[in-house]
């Protein structure tokens, strides 16, 4: 802008207005330590909450019906429709399993369908393996270790793995970076570290086995050898690309990849974790889907994109969020 | 999605694991308190360096040169560019009265210029007023108090208004509403107040005279009275639409001004004030702005829009941003 043909004079003021910002963006970086703090301490006490929707899901935990009330416009609906059924004598019977369903089967596996961020990623051959996905946990870095958060999955024993736990983490810096200070906006995910998953033999989804002839050239022969090559697989979420290895820089499908990862990573400890049930609804992706676009909208939603809502939303255009609630991340 | 034709059991459950989440949206709500808290302590560390900014924009204390060195390439660039042409005795002298500019002349005008959100509102003779800005400055409320804040906008003794403080109260709310708990998000504006703004004869831009000829009915003599109407003027932002008045809902316009003016507050508060200079330079809209729509993508970042990058800019797609750092407001 006009800063360039300022008076020498004023240009220099500026300059020391601009290392006064920098110091400010370092006070910053210590805020968001300190939020980070709070969300430690904080999810100390959701974690009974947590452990709750897990005991109902895994049916260990009857709710009583105190505990079940719930009213939604819908629900009355319903109720109204099986009125009108009985009165016409078409009262359709409970199957009779009814009362056999343990806890809500299929939760976390119905929220990976529900989630296109996820679904993405989750080929058919995935799919029998993550209905064995019991929980998900977030646990955060402990206080005075570098700033990062472990998802831990984990899994019911299975025929395909022998882990009872797959872990992903995610490395995070909270420090503006001296060659750009002024773009600091807050703790960033850096990098991730996956886990070896211990699959049973012949059960690893992550690679395909082809065949090919090889014929030795002394003798002639022909022998069949297999051989590993990499296939898509939900499961490659834990054995993500390195960032680590500092000097060589990523091309540009890698740093893709990566940035997705983080993505997910994000979406995963802001928002599956924390509303698990909504998105085995569909609440969460409706309320925040009131995009034109529907599925567009959706998708950039799963990306944690926040701007899901259009300028009819006067509900929502009326109230701009504050600062220190979750931020998405970016994504165009 | 599916979860409507669950069977009654697991729907139950369901209910149950809604009724956790309801909880949790509360233990939320509490931790957006700590984190108000939070901001206010940081308001206090912040102080004195916007203090420093002040004087030096006001001219009041000249920094020191260890205080103004700052490197960048542009600035690498024009050093170059000075060479060449005092080679090419082209040297332009510095103006004579290069010492005699007081601070930084026009410091808060040039922002509001910069910023298509502001420059929107400012009309040309609001102009010569806000020249005569000094300094904005956000104070929170007291603890204990309802959550909210005020922007102040210092002005220098003018030939407009008495005031040396013009006002603007934002309202937040920082609980799940009971009809939608799961759409909390965190503090949302929910209400703001301005102030009366002490006008000198003559000068009130908000409003214009026009003279309205009248016929006296009985003598038939004929007398022009004038009458005021409203004028549009970047400070009838202290005037706002009033939400409070429960019941009675605002029409559409209405609310999409009210809506306006929220996304304004938020921003003065969570970004120009922190960053004043790189509004003025410009530095701020040219970092956030990396749209290919140029012009658009930057307007929407003048509207708290965070999402002003494309896929390419993999700097920042690598790093999803973490919680507690300061959430845009939505528009789309």
């Amino acid at each position: 802008m006009a800063a360039n043909n300022l008076p020498k004079a004023v240009k220099r003021r500026i300059n020391a207005l601009k290392q006064l910002q920098v110091k400010c963006a370092h006070i910053e970086a210590k805020f968001y330590e300190e939020v980070h703090d709070l969300e430690r301490k904080y999810a100390a006490l959701y974690q009974p909450f947590f452990e709750k929707r897990q005991s109902i899901v895994g049916g260990e935990v009857e709710p009583t019906d105190a505990e079940c009330e719930w009213h939604s416009e819908t629900e009355e609906e319903e109720k109204l429709a099986e009125d009108m059924k009985k009165k016409a004598v078409l009262a359709e019977k409970e199957p009779a399993n009814e009362g056999h369903y343990k806890g809500v089967p299929d939760f976390w596996f119905t929220i990976f369908r529900n989630v296109d961020m996820l679904s993405e990623l989750v080929q058919e051959y995935d799919e029998p393996i993550l209905k064995h996905l019991q929980d998900i946990r977030v646990k955060f870095s402990d206080p005075g270790q570098p700033m990062s958060f472990t998802l831990e999955f984990h899994f019911e024993p299975n025929d395909y793995f022998t882990n009872s736990v797959l872990t992903k983490t995610y490395k995070m810096k909270s420090e503006p970076d001296p060659s750009d200070p002024f773009s600091f906006e807050g703790p960033e995910i850096v990098d991730c570290e996956g886990c070896t998953i211990e699959w049973k033999k012949g059960k690893n989804v992550t690679v395909k086995i082809i065949k090919k002839k090889q014929k030795h050239k002394g003798r002639g022969t022909v022998r069949t050898i297999t051989k590993q090559v990499p296939s898509d697989s939900f499961f490659n979420f834990f054995s993500p690309i390195k960032v680590s290895g500092a000097g060589e820089t990523l091309d540009e499908d890698s740093e893709f990849t990566l940035a997705t990862d983080f993505e997910i990573g994000h979406f995963f400890r802001e928002r599956i974790v924390p509303r698990a049930v909504l998105y085995f609804t569909g609440e969460a992706i409706e309320d925040e889907d009131n995009f034109e676009e529907g599925e567009e909208g959706e998708e950039e939603e799963m990306e944690g994109d926040e701007d899901g809502e259009d300028e009819e939303d006067a509900e929502r255009d009326l109230k701009p969020k504050d600062s220190g609630q979750p931020a998405e991340c970016k994504q165009q």
